[in-house]
Protein backbone atom coordinates (compact mmCIF):
# COMPACT_ATOMS: atom_id res chain seq x y z
CA UNK A 1 0.00 0.00 0.00
CA UNK A 2 1.74 3.57 -0.75
CA UNK A 3 2.31 5.45 1.92
CA UNK A 4 2.77 8.80 3.25
CA UNK A 5 4.05 10.60 6.56
CA UNK A 6 2.09 13.44 8.10
CA UNK A 7 4.26 15.73 9.75
CA UNK A 8 2.19 18.07 11.83
CA UNK A 9 2.98 20.77 14.91
CA UNK A 10 -0.31 21.52 17.35
CA UNK A 11 0.27 25.05 16.99
CA UNK A 12 -0.36 25.21 13.21
CA UNK A 13 -3.79 26.08 12.32
CA UNK A 14 -2.88 25.12 8.45
CA UNK A 15 -1.57 21.68 10.53
CA UNK A 16 -5.70 21.40 11.78
CA UNK A 17 -7.24 21.76 8.44
CA UNK A 18 -5.43 18.70 7.33
CA UNK A 19 -5.66 16.65 10.75
CA UNK A 20 -9.56 16.99 10.22
CA UNK A 21 -9.56 15.52 6.56
CA UNK A 22 -5.91 13.28 6.12
CA UNK A 23 -7.41 9.76 7.36
CA UNK A 24 -10.18 10.49 5.00
CA UNK A 25 -8.65 11.90 1.68
CA UNK A 26 -6.23 9.01 2.57
CA UNK A 27 -8.26 5.99 2.34
CA UNK A 28 -10.43 7.57 -0.45
CA UNK A 29 -7.10 7.53 -2.22
CA UNK A 30 -5.70 4.01 -1.21
CA UNK A 31 -2.87 5.14 0.93
CA UNK A 32 -1.52 5.21 4.39
CA UNK A 33 -0.34 7.93 6.95
CA UNK A 34 1.95 7.95 9.14
CA UNK A 35 1.22 10.31 11.64
CA UNK A 36 4.49 11.99 13.07
CA UNK A 37 4.69 15.11 15.22
CA UNK A 38 7.15 17.69 16.02
CA UNK A 39 8.21 20.80 17.04
CA UNK A 40 8.23 23.92 14.55
CA UNK A 41 9.56 26.29 17.76
CA UNK A 42 13.45 24.99 17.16
CA UNK A 43 13.10 25.03 13.30
CA UNK A 44 11.83 28.55 13.66
CA UNK A 45 14.82 29.34 16.12
CA UNK A 46 17.06 28.61 13.53
CA UNK A 47 16.14 30.62 11.10
CA UNK A 48 15.98 32.86 13.72
CA UNK A 49 12.18 33.41 14.35
CA UNK A 50 11.30 33.63 18.33
CA UNK A 51 7.30 33.10 17.52
CA UNK A 52 4.91 32.45 14.76
CA UNK A 53 5.71 33.75 11.09
CA UNK A 54 1.98 35.52 11.21
CA UNK A 55 2.90 37.03 14.52
CA UNK A 56 6.27 38.59 13.29
CA UNK A 57 4.38 39.46 9.87
CA UNK A 58 1.18 40.68 10.73
CA UNK A 59 -0.13 41.39 7.00
CA UNK A 60 1.10 37.49 6.74
CA UNK A 61 -0.73 36.78 9.84
CA UNK A 62 -4.18 38.55 9.44
CA UNK A 63 -4.53 36.82 5.87
CA UNK A 64 -4.01 33.41 7.24
CA UNK A 65 -6.70 33.97 9.92
CA UNK A 66 -8.92 35.16 6.76
CA UNK A 67 -7.74 31.85 4.56
CA UNK A 68 -8.53 29.53 7.13
CA UNK A 69 -11.53 30.78 8.14
CA UNK A 70 -12.97 30.79 4.17
CA UNK A 71 -11.47 27.20 4.07
CA UNK A 72 -12.75 25.93 7.49
CA UNK A 73 -16.48 27.37 6.42
CA UNK A 74 -16.14 25.49 2.90
CA UNK A 75 -15.23 22.13 4.30
CA UNK A 76 -17.98 22.65 7.59
CA UNK A 77 -15.37 23.10 9.62
CA UNK A 78 -15.12 25.13 13.15
CA UNK A 79 -12.20 27.49 13.15
CA UNK A 80 -11.28 29.85 15.99
CA UNK A 81 -7.87 31.29 16.94
CA UNK A 82 -6.25 30.27 20.08
CA UNK A 83 -5.33 32.29 22.53
CA UNK A 84 -2.27 33.03 23.21
CA UNK A 85 -1.27 31.97 19.61
CA UNK A 86 0.95 30.26 19.07
CA UNK A 87 -0.48 27.54 22.03
CA UNK A 88 2.83 26.36 23.64
CA UNK A 89 2.39 22.88 21.89
CA UNK A 90 5.19 20.79 24.00
CA UNK A 91 3.79 19.12 26.17
CA UNK A 92 0.94 17.73 23.88
CA UNK A 93 3.38 16.70 21.34
CA UNK A 94 5.45 14.89 23.95
CA UNK A 95 1.95 12.73 24.75
CA UNK A 96 1.42 12.27 21.00
CA UNK A 97 4.84 10.84 21.11
CA UNK A 98 3.68 8.09 23.43
CA UNK A 99 0.66 7.86 21.57
CA UNK A 100 3.05 7.18 17.97
CA UNK A 101 4.35 4.17 20.16
CA UNK A 102 0.93 3.20 21.34
CA UNK A 103 -0.99 2.94 18.61
CA UNK A 104 -3.85 5.85 19.25
CA UNK A 105 -1.75 9.34 18.00
CA UNK A 106 -4.70 9.71 15.44
CA UNK A 107 -7.75 10.12 17.75
CA UNK A 108 -5.24 11.79 20.48
CA UNK A 109 -4.12 14.82 17.61
CA UNK A 110 -7.67 14.80 16.54
CA UNK A 111 -8.83 15.93 19.91
CA UNK A 112 -6.37 17.97 20.95
CA UNK A 113 -6.10 20.26 17.39
CA UNK A 114 -10.40 20.02 17.91
CA UNK A 115 -10.02 21.43 21.70
CA UNK A 116 -7.30 23.81 20.44
CA UNK A 117 -9.33 25.30 17.07
CA UNK A 118 -12.86 24.72 17.60
CA UNK A 119 -13.53 24.60 21.33
CA UNK A 120 -11.02 27.06 22.17
CA UNK A 121 -9.20 25.28 24.92
CA UNK A 122 -5.81 25.96 25.87
CA UNK A 123 -3.46 22.98 25.21
CA UNK A 124 -0.51 23.98 26.99
CA UNK A 125 -3.10 22.91 30.26
CA UNK A 126 -2.50 19.57 31.51
CA UNK A 127 -6.03 19.03 32.55
CA UNK A 128 -7.02 19.51 29.00
CA UNK A 129 -5.01 17.05 27.92
CA UNK A 130 -5.57 14.86 30.52
CA UNK A 131 -9.09 15.19 29.89
CA UNK A 132 -8.78 14.43 26.53
CA UNK A 133 -6.33 11.44 27.22
CA UNK A 134 -9.96 9.91 30.04
CA UNK A 135 -12.23 10.60 26.70
CA UNK A 136 -10.05 7.92 24.62
CA UNK A 137 -10.31 5.59 27.76
CA UNK A 138 -6.32 5.67 28.20
CA UNK A 139 -4.98 5.73 31.58
CA UNK A 140 -4.16 9.50 31.42
CA UNK A 141 -1.87 9.92 34.70
CA UNK A 142 0.38 6.64 33.80
CA UNK A 143 1.05 8.66 30.14
CA UNK A 144 1.27 11.87 31.28
CA UNK A 145 4.51 10.29 33.59
CA UNK A 146 5.58 8.53 30.46
CA UNK A 147 5.48 11.57 28.34
CA UNK A 148 7.49 13.62 31.05
CA UNK A 149 10.35 10.86 31.09
CA UNK A 150 13.85 11.44 29.40
CA UNK A 151 12.31 9.05 26.07
CA UNK A 152 9.86 10.53 25.22
CA UNK A 153 11.88 14.02 24.99
CA UNK A 154 14.43 12.34 22.95
CA UNK A 155 12.16 11.17 20.72
CA UNK A 156 10.53 14.35 20.15
CA UNK A 157 14.25 16.08 19.94
CA UNK A 158 14.98 13.53 17.08
CA UNK A 159 11.44 13.98 15.24
CA UNK A 160 12.20 17.71 15.28
CA UNK A 161 16.05 17.28 13.97
CA UNK A 162 14.52 14.39 11.45
CA UNK A 163 12.42 17.23 9.95
CA UNK A 164 14.93 19.38 9.91
CA UNK A 165 17.26 17.28 8.05
CA UNK A 166 13.97 16.47 5.73
CA UNK A 167 14.31 20.12 4.91
CA UNK A 168 10.96 20.79 6.55
CA UNK A 169 10.56 24.33 7.47
CA UNK A 170 6.42 24.41 8.21
CA UNK A 171 3.84 22.30 9.05
CA UNK A 172 1.84 20.54 7.78
CA UNK A 173 4.18 18.53 5.71
CA UNK A 174 4.05 15.24 3.55
CA UNK A 175 6.38 13.05 3.11
CA UNK A 176 6.14 10.31 0.42
CA UNK A 177 8.30 7.02 0.58
CA UNK A 178 10.77 8.80 -2.44
CA UNK A 179 11.38 11.62 -0.12
CA UNK A 180 9.14 14.40 -2.07
CA UNK A 181 7.94 17.36 0.18
CA UNK A 182 4.84 18.96 -0.21
CA UNK A 183 4.02 21.58 2.29
CA UNK A 184 0.79 22.83 3.17
CA UNK A 185 -2.56 21.81 3.43
CA UNK A 186 -3.53 23.05 -0.12
CA UNK A 187 -0.70 20.33 -1.36
CA UNK A 188 -2.31 17.27 0.24
CA UNK A 189 -4.08 15.84 -3.04
CA UNK A 190 -0.99 16.35 -4.71
CA UNK A 191 0.83 14.23 -2.14
CA UNK A 192 -1.45 11.57 -1.94
CA UNK A 193 -1.33 11.36 -5.56
CA UNK A 194 2.41 11.64 -5.73
CA UNK A 195 2.29 8.44 -3.20
CA UNK A 196 -0.06 6.38 -5.47
CA UNK A 197 2.34 7.02 -8.44
CA UNK A 198 5.08 5.61 -6.43
CA UNK A 199 3.33 2.35 -4.70
CA UNK B 1 -19.35 40.47 -15.62
CA UNK B 2 -17.79 39.58 -12.17
CA UNK B 3 -14.10 41.16 -11.95
CA UNK B 4 -10.86 39.74 -10.09
CA UNK B 5 -7.53 42.09 -9.98
CA UNK B 6 -4.52 39.94 -10.38
CA UNK B 7 -1.47 41.78 -8.68
CA UNK B 8 1.47 40.29 -10.00
CA UNK B 9 5.23 40.85 -9.91
CA UNK B 10 7.85 39.83 -12.64
CA UNK B 11 10.29 38.60 -10.58
CA UNK B 12 8.20 36.22 -8.40
CA UNK B 13 8.31 32.58 -9.79
CA UNK B 14 4.66 32.10 -8.40
CA UNK B 15 3.33 34.95 -10.52
CA UNK B 16 4.81 33.19 -13.67
CA UNK B 17 2.60 30.27 -12.88
CA UNK B 18 -1.26 32.35 -12.41
CA UNK B 19 0.20 34.75 -15.56
CA UNK B 20 0.19 31.90 -17.67
CA UNK B 21 -3.01 30.29 -17.16
CA UNK B 22 -4.95 33.01 -15.52
CA UNK B 23 -6.58 33.80 -19.19
CA UNK B 24 -7.81 31.10 -19.28
CA UNK B 25 -9.12 30.19 -16.38
CA UNK B 26 -10.87 33.22 -16.13
CA UNK B 27 -12.73 33.09 -19.13
CA UNK B 28 -13.86 29.64 -18.42
CA UNK B 29 -15.55 30.73 -15.01
CA UNK B 30 -16.66 34.48 -17.27
CA UNK B 31 -14.81 36.59 -15.17
CA UNK B 32 -12.89 39.65 -16.55
CA UNK B 33 -9.02 39.91 -14.94
CA UNK B 34 -7.64 43.39 -14.20
CA UNK B 35 -3.66 42.98 -14.73
CA UNK B 36 -2.24 45.20 -11.94
CA UNK B 37 1.92 44.84 -11.46
CA UNK B 38 3.70 45.85 -8.66
CA UNK B 39 6.63 45.65 -7.06
CA UNK B 40 7.46 43.29 -3.39
CA UNK B 41 10.66 44.93 -2.88
CA UNK B 42 9.57 47.79 -0.91
CA UNK B 43 7.09 45.98 0.57
CA UNK B 44 9.41 43.07 1.19
CA UNK B 45 11.90 46.03 2.74
CA UNK B 46 8.99 47.69 5.42
CA UNK B 47 9.32 43.88 6.97
CA UNK B 48 12.81 43.81 6.88
CA UNK B 49 13.80 42.17 3.93
CA UNK B 50 16.70 43.10 1.27
CA UNK B 51 15.86 40.53 -1.12
CA UNK B 52 13.20 37.15 -1.79
CA UNK B 53 12.48 35.34 1.41
CA UNK B 54 13.77 32.59 -0.99
CA UNK B 55 16.88 33.65 -0.33
CA UNK B 56 17.09 34.27 3.05
CA UNK B 57 15.49 30.95 4.35
CA UNK B 58 17.03 28.22 2.02
CA UNK B 59 15.19 25.28 3.04
CA UNK B 60 12.41 27.41 1.86
CA UNK B 61 14.07 28.71 -1.43
CA UNK B 62 14.84 24.61 -2.31
CA UNK B 63 10.69 23.95 -1.56
CA UNK B 64 9.85 26.52 -3.52
CA UNK B 65 11.87 25.31 -6.71
CA UNK B 66 11.19 21.64 -6.67
CA UNK B 67 7.19 22.82 -5.65
CA UNK B 68 7.28 24.86 -9.29
CA UNK B 69 9.16 22.04 -10.70
CA UNK B 70 6.88 19.76 -10.18
CA UNK B 71 3.72 21.85 -10.97
CA UNK B 72 4.60 23.94 -13.74
CA UNK B 73 5.58 19.63 -14.82
CA UNK B 74 2.31 19.36 -14.30
CA UNK B 75 0.79 22.24 -16.20
CA UNK B 76 3.43 21.25 -18.99
CA UNK B 77 4.82 24.47 -18.69
CA UNK B 78 8.40 25.22 -19.11
CA UNK B 79 10.53 26.77 -15.79
CA UNK B 80 14.19 27.25 -14.85
CA UNK B 81 15.24 29.74 -11.64
CA UNK B 82 16.10 33.05 -13.15
CA UNK B 83 20.26 34.30 -12.43
CA UNK B 84 20.63 35.85 -10.33
CA UNK B 85 17.56 34.99 -8.78
CA UNK B 86 15.45 37.66 -7.63
CA UNK B 87 15.49 39.49 -11.26
CA UNK B 88 15.29 43.40 -11.23
CA UNK B 89 11.98 43.97 -12.23
CA UNK B 90 11.80 47.64 -11.62
CA UNK B 91 12.21 48.29 -15.60
CA UNK B 92 9.87 45.46 -16.46
CA UNK B 93 7.14 46.84 -13.98
CA UNK B 94 7.62 50.57 -15.46
CA UNK B 95 7.04 49.26 -18.68
CA UNK B 96 3.63 46.86 -17.52
CA UNK B 97 2.52 50.23 -16.09
CA UNK B 98 2.46 51.87 -19.73
CA UNK B 99 1.05 48.78 -20.71
CA UNK B 100 -2.14 48.82 -18.51
CA UNK B 101 -2.73 52.64 -19.76
CA UNK B 102 -2.15 51.67 -23.18
CA UNK B 103 -3.99 48.21 -23.02
CA UNK B 104 -1.18 45.70 -23.97
CA UNK B 105 -0.07 44.88 -20.57
CA UNK B 106 -1.03 41.71 -20.76
CA UNK B 107 0.65 40.05 -23.82
CA UNK B 108 3.62 42.06 -22.89
CA UNK B 109 3.86 40.89 -19.41
CA UNK B 110 3.03 36.96 -20.38
CA UNK B 111 5.98 37.22 -22.75
CA UNK B 112 8.84 39.44 -20.23
CA UNK B 113 7.73 36.09 -17.71
CA UNK B 114 8.39 34.12 -20.34
CA UNK B 115 11.51 35.50 -21.21
CA UNK B 116 12.31 35.22 -17.51
CA UNK B 117 11.51 31.49 -16.63
CA UNK B 118 11.01 29.45 -20.04
CA UNK B 119 14.01 31.03 -21.72
CA UNK B 120 16.36 31.92 -18.94
CA UNK B 121 16.54 35.62 -20.41
CA UNK B 122 17.81 38.81 -17.91
CA UNK B 123 14.51 40.86 -17.92
CA UNK B 124 16.53 43.38 -16.50
CA UNK B 125 18.61 43.76 -19.47
CA UNK B 126 16.89 46.76 -21.51
CA UNK B 127 17.85 44.91 -25.22
CA UNK B 128 15.83 42.08 -24.10
CA UNK B 129 12.48 44.57 -23.10
CA UNK B 130 13.27 46.41 -25.93
CA UNK B 131 12.84 42.84 -28.20
CA UNK B 132 9.69 42.15 -26.58
CA UNK B 133 8.60 45.00 -27.20
CA UNK B 134 10.07 44.96 -31.05
CA UNK B 135 7.99 41.27 -31.52
CA UNK B 136 4.74 42.67 -30.07
CA UNK B 137 4.69 45.69 -32.94
CA UNK B 138 4.99 48.27 -30.45
CA UNK B 139 7.06 51.44 -30.87
CA UNK B 140 9.59 50.27 -28.10
CA UNK B 141 11.94 53.33 -28.31
CA UNK B 142 9.22 55.40 -27.54
CA UNK B 143 7.44 53.23 -24.80
CA UNK B 144 10.76 52.66 -22.73
CA UNK B 145 11.10 56.31 -23.06
CA UNK B 146 7.60 56.98 -21.37
CA UNK B 147 8.68 54.22 -19.26
CA UNK B 148 11.10 56.18 -17.29
CA UNK B 149 9.46 59.48 -17.50
CA UNK B 150 8.18 60.90 -13.87
CA UNK B 151 4.16 59.49 -14.67
CA UNK B 152 5.06 56.32 -15.12
CA UNK B 153 7.56 55.70 -12.04
CA UNK B 154 4.87 57.67 -10.15
CA UNK B 155 2.04 55.19 -11.03
CA UNK B 156 4.19 52.38 -9.80
CA UNK B 157 5.02 53.82 -6.71
CA UNK B 158 1.23 54.63 -6.60
CA UNK B 159 0.47 50.63 -7.25
CA UNK B 160 2.92 49.25 -5.10
CA UNK B 161 1.43 51.47 -2.14
CA UNK B 162 -1.97 50.65 -3.05
CA UNK B 163 -0.74 46.78 -2.62
CA UNK B 164 0.46 47.65 0.73
CA UNK B 165 -2.60 49.45 1.65
CA UNK B 166 -5.09 46.18 0.37
CA UNK B 167 -2.74 44.31 3.14
CA UNK B 168 -1.06 42.42 0.22
CA UNK B 169 2.85 40.76 1.66
CA UNK B 170 3.35 38.54 -1.66
CA UNK B 171 2.39 37.95 -5.23
CA UNK B 172 0.69 36.71 -6.56
CA UNK B 173 -2.40 37.84 -5.15
CA UNK B 174 -6.18 37.54 -6.46
CA UNK B 175 -8.46 40.79 -4.99
CA UNK B 176 -11.81 40.32 -5.68
CA UNK B 177 -14.54 43.53 -5.87
CA UNK B 178 -15.84 43.00 -2.49
CA UNK B 179 -12.00 43.30 -1.24
CA UNK B 180 -11.47 39.81 -0.23
CA UNK B 181 -7.75 38.50 -1.17
CA UNK B 182 -6.40 35.39 -2.33
CA UNK B 183 -2.76 34.63 -2.22
CA UNK B 184 -0.48 32.13 -4.17
CA UNK B 185 -1.15 30.29 -7.67
CA UNK B 186 -3.20 27.78 -5.99
CA UNK B 187 -5.82 30.28 -4.60
CA UNK B 188 -6.25 30.91 -8.17
CA UNK B 189 -9.68 28.80 -8.14
CA UNK B 190 -10.87 29.79 -4.94
CA UNK B 191 -10.63 33.89 -5.60
CA UNK B 192 -12.49 32.39 -9.11
CA UNK B 193 -15.19 31.00 -7.65
CA UNK B 194 -15.46 34.12 -5.05
CA UNK B 195 -15.84 36.61 -8.23
CA UNK B 196 -18.60 34.75 -9.84
CA UNK B 197 -20.74 34.51 -6.03
CA UNK B 198 -20.34 38.21 -5.51
CA UNK B 199 -21.14 39.40 -9.55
Amino acid sequence: MPRLTFWYEFASTYSYLSAMRIEAEAAAAGVEVTWQPFLLGPIFKAQGWTTSPFNIYPAKGRYMMRDIGRVAAGRGLAFRMPDPFPANSLKAARLAIVGVEDGWVVPFSRAVFTAEFADGKDIADETVLHEILDRLGLDAAGIIQRSNAAAAKERLRTATASAQALGIFGAPTFVTADGELYWGDDRLESALAHAQLGS
